[in-house]
């Protein structure tokens, strides 16, 4: 039989859930329903009964969902019932603020290095880091393993960074630079350009 | 006659657009196509086609797209061939990156004032600011007519401050706090949060 792929907007809503759901249990909650979980997130109920339907049953028709059952599970499909390590390239001031930030780890992403090329900044502290030397990503990053990258370097220089980064073994890029890059079929990027938010809500002003 | 209301998820990718015709006008070309926009952004040329057509008639079929006079309709239908004010409120890590960051005000947002509850905060410097008391944030922000705030504070307390913004009249949030927030209607929120992007592409690793 022939499993169809989940597409992937879907999948994008399932961190929304994930992050609703653990909220709750944060609160001391323990069951919740498609209702209250699609006020809290302007989602429709029958969205989410939908979303969650091409993974499973996860609820019983009446009783809502166990929240700790319905997160773990979550947890395992997104695949952060494990940790990740992450580097960082750039370190700015959003590298910077993403190298302390504790919310990341707490959610399945560990950073392990961060890099500039900045010799002002090599080998400075940040956080519980020193600034690595770019030019030695490849073989720092290589045999550690590393898939996942953050990257927060110009513009001008993000793709020669995302070059660097394909080569190293990286498969899943965070891009902060305002600008769409080329990767080779296997790689993911994703975007986070404040401005773009922005200018979709000045839209409706 | 009727006029539908452009779908929001067309309206999200026009900034898209809009940043991708910038930068090839900065790289100092003239015309494009959907099919090289929709190469650089992964987006297929059919897609572009059809969003733009939505808004107008801004290329000539086998002419293509003049890359300045469509970035200047894209700026005038989203709103940013002027310039918007925004507050941020929150001077950590990010909430001061995004007070120094000019990428903002080249793009239509120019920040006027951060504020903080912090006493260690306030009154402190910041780029070109002061840190100011969030306790005078209504009576700051609503004789000034801002409508726009950038949100970077503690999940916990970013609700509280969410009502704060509504009463002095801010009508968009950019919330980096992860949590979704509860606002009423004619109020937007757009969010961003890394680890639910990191989370997406973890799923397919």
């Amino acid at each position: 039989m022939a499993v169809k792929p989940i597409p992937n907007i879907v999948v994008g809503r399932l961190p929304i859930y994930l992050r609703a759901l653990q909220r709750m249990s944060q609160e001391g909650r323990r069951v919740t329903s498609s209702q209250e979980l699609g006020e809290r997130l302007g989602i429709s109920a029958a969205q989410i009964r939908k979303d969650l339907s091409q993974f499973g049953e996860f609820g019983k028709q009446g009783t809502g969902y166990n929240i700790e059952y319905l997160a773990d599970q979550l947890q395992s499909i997104l695949k952060v019932d494990r940790v990740w390590n992450v580097i960082i390239v750039g370190a700015g001031d959003i590298g910077s603020a993403l190298a302390r930030y504790n919310g990341l780890s707490e959610r399945g992403f560990r950073v392990v290095m961060i890099f500039d090329n900045d010799p002002s900044k090599i080998g400075q502290p940040i956080g519980p880091f020193h600034v690595k030397n770019i030019a030695n990503l490849v073989e720092e990053v290589q045999p550690a393993g590393i898939k996942v990258a953050i990257l927060a370097v110009p513009a001008q220089q993000a793709q020669e960074v995302t070059d660097l980064l394909v080569e190293a073994g990286i498969r899943a890029v965070l891009n902060y630079a305002p600008i769409s890059l080329a990767v080779p079929e296997g790689v993911r990027v994703q975007y986070i350009d404040p401005v773009t938010h922005l200018q979709h809500m000045s839209y409706y002003l």
